[in-house]
């Protein structure tokens, strides 16, 4: 169904507080978030082990987590440190606590095997905290399986079609991109050289009539993510690999965790280096985003509800689901060695 | 279930433009009708063969219709005529077609094996676009099976209780139906020479305030037809028989098409003769009739939650179920040859 | 999955008129309830045995209820005694009928066999209609099996958490209570000798700012029913064993019926006899068991939810579950009793 070695955003940094635990079921499984006295965020099984009520209903005391039914309170580790009334604790009382780590904004948690999770795997992403960058951090709910998004993003033939208002028209959509494997995904990219610079990158920063542009999709298999590198540099300055200081670039970053079989978190933000701090920029280039990505969520919902009324009809390939198709064969390659692994 | 090898109502000819593609469920299968640049219209699976989203979002152009995730582009056939970015377009690109007929400002759909589709079997009932009557086309959508509907069509014992303060207070409540086999279904009749003339017929045209009335039905269990004809004509010029030139006459059409095992389209219009064009009239006997139809709908539906709760209780028969059992029958026999002819 | 010999709780006597039948769904089975001419309650089968119509939709007349759909029409013991237009009613045209006996204000109902039925195991308790005391007859429609509901209500560690701010901050909370086995169920029980009277006591009378309490509660496992007597009465007037003339003395009842597995009917009642009579000590009685008893549904209902997500996860003890599990084994026991009786 999905990979659970490895590290999945839970939420954004600033959905978790002091003051109240954070629910959130993630790959089927209910999670709550809360932060300890030094600000660590910590990931435990949302169901107490004594009656399965919800911890997140519960109370943030010093590092711990009281169950606000009984009274149970638990340590970081899960641990239950304390029953109102009883003295001896009986270690099978615990709750599953998740490996998380806060970077960069964003808060990574990782549902599979404990032993493998290791920090060091997890994105390195600067843009989200760089003082050069900023951007405003957003959040769809979806009706639909993550597949369906992953399917989408990798995919860009769909541009000129469900966003043939918006995104679509621009000539990028029409040009055919290049798809590299990588160790962890594949890398999606076109350099169009000397191309038309649209009017509003033209207002933001007068790159010129024309401009050297480039656009760069990093996709990773484990966490559904996706990284864009894009940009608008002066004629004949080198483009991506040039010096930079000239030109218009945007970040992008959009990433899915499976809320259920049928449900997805998507977790998305789109930092500038133009004006960074300038909040109402932020606001307008996410209400450019947000009005494509609503365009793509319609669609996708509507695909789930055709998938529901008859889930076997199968698929049919063209050829530019090429890097579609190469994304759900790594997917389905990594879930494979999990079961294999787990036997 | 149901009958597949039938004309089924797919919607009103009104609903279909050339403007958008109109999405409908039946028999739990997606359809899209739209029409093509001549009016002509057309019905498809509504689910791309490629990425399985909905046609119904998608653009009519000329005679086709293009899907508006990938933009490929299908005929009135279904085989796929475009798929962009990609010049060979192998033949099992296609979704599967319906034969649509437009007869008398219905749609009618064939679900079933094509090669049996045969437009001739399609309803012949002129009173639907006919200058000398008018009525407006209605519908209901149902939460309930549509057997539980067509009981109700076939059964008249029921109208001096759910109509008791509606249509269920005429005499005709009070008199024994005949019921006949037919090629197609059922015809059940009644004729009550010199009754008495309710109020509101005299309103309409005073044909004495004693008449010759009529109410025959006839019943088709291929596609669950109720067409009416019924009528008061004055004393001794020959009832249903004679000249009806100045009788007071209605038409009443009837028709249910299953969406899910659960849910129902329920298609009805009530032409009247005595002053076509007269859109308050034709707004006035729709009233009328729509209130005895909702009475229908609430203790269908109503019956529908109480079968849900525990789908193994049996219905146990009484006298008045005569014609109401005979349908059923028919229909069952008619699934029955339809299974075995698939085998 | 629940008791079937049991009476339970239907409904409040003044649920049930001469006007409108009452429709609710009792252990998963539709039941209509309705008075005859002389003010006798009647419970059947809400499911004409004819087309499985609601009889709740029906009509009252005489001792008899008429099935508005095709106007059968039943006596109080179920037994069709009018089928229109039909002369012989087949000894098979009946619905179930339910033993329905009207005591204190309450409705009680026998779903199980109807052989085991004896009036004399319904609960006394006069206290919701005898004249030295009054209350508001209240329920709660509960998302949740009725077993979560029994959990909370026998089980007093939860108080200082759910109740932290209401009834929780009592010492009641933090005294443990003495459980007994009962031949229905359990006595819980608490005696608290010069104890701190309460402000909200003393403003109901002054017992003296130390008083003797005590509360003492019943259980009974048919029926799912908890009866609560409970008090304050001036220090060394020998509390609940006592005349209690001088006491402020306050009764409980609360009772679930299984609606469906995962809902549940509470009927609860609070009888004081400071002010019989005194509608607005009444309201203001129940506004505050009630704000508590909102604050137990939030819990229990998302502990619902949890337990929904994965029904295999297995619940752990503590100490102080020992009343609620006596009670679990009791409901279980019965339970096994009846499945092995009706082999």
């Amino acid at each position: 169904m999905w990979i659970r070695n490895a590290w999945f955003v839970a939420g954004w940094a600033n959905e978790v507080t002091r003051e109240k635990p954070l629910a959130r079921v993630l790959l089927n499984e209910p999670v709550v978030i809360y932060r300890k006295a030094d600000g660590t965020p910590v990931a435990l099984e949302d169901r107490c082990c004594h009656r399965l009520a919800p911890l997140s209903i519960g109370r943030i005391e010093g590092d711990e987590l009281r169950c606000m039914y009984h009274g149970l309170k638990f340590d970081a580790s899960g641990k239950c440190t304390e029953i109102p009334g009883q003295d001896r604790i009986p270690p099978s009382m615990k709750v599953r606590s998740f490996p998380l780590v806060e970077k960069q904004k964003l808060l990574w948690i990782w549902m599979g095997d404990p032993a493998l999770a290791r920090e060091s795997d997890i994105l390195d992403w600067p843009y989200l905290d760089h003082p050069d960058w900023s951007y405003k951090p957003s959040y769809l709910h979806y009706k639909a399986n993550y597949l369906l998004i992953v399917d989408n993003l990798l995919d860009f033939s769909h541009l000129s079609f469900v966003h043939e208002h918006t995104i679509g028209s621009m000539s990028l959509a029409e040009t055919r991109a290049q798809i590299d494997r990588t160790p962890y995904g594949l890398k999606i990219w076109r350099i169009l050289d000397n191309d038309v610079t649209p009017a509003f990158v033209r207002k933001l920063r007068n790159v010129g009539e024309r401009a050297d542009r480039w656009n760069i999709y990093d996709w990773h298999a484990r966490g559904n993510i996706l990284a864009m590198d894009s940009g608008f540099a002066p004629l004949g300055t080198g483009g991506h690999q040039g010096a930079r200081e000239n030109a218009v670039q945007f970040r992008h970053l959009s990433v899915q965790t499976p809320e259920t079989a049928n449900t997805t978190h998507y977790f998305f933000g789109h930092p500038q280096a133009l004006a960074p701090g300038n909040a109402e920029l932020d606001e307008q280039l996410l209400k450019t985003v947000t009005t494509a990505f609503i365009e793509d969520k319609d669609i996708i919902e509507a695909q789930q509800r055709i998938i529901d009324l008859d889930p076997n009809v199968r698929m049919q390939a063209i050829v530019h689901d090429s890097a579609l198709f190469q994304g759900r064969r790594i997917i389905e390659g990594l879930i494979e060695d999990q079961a294999v692994a787990a036997e």
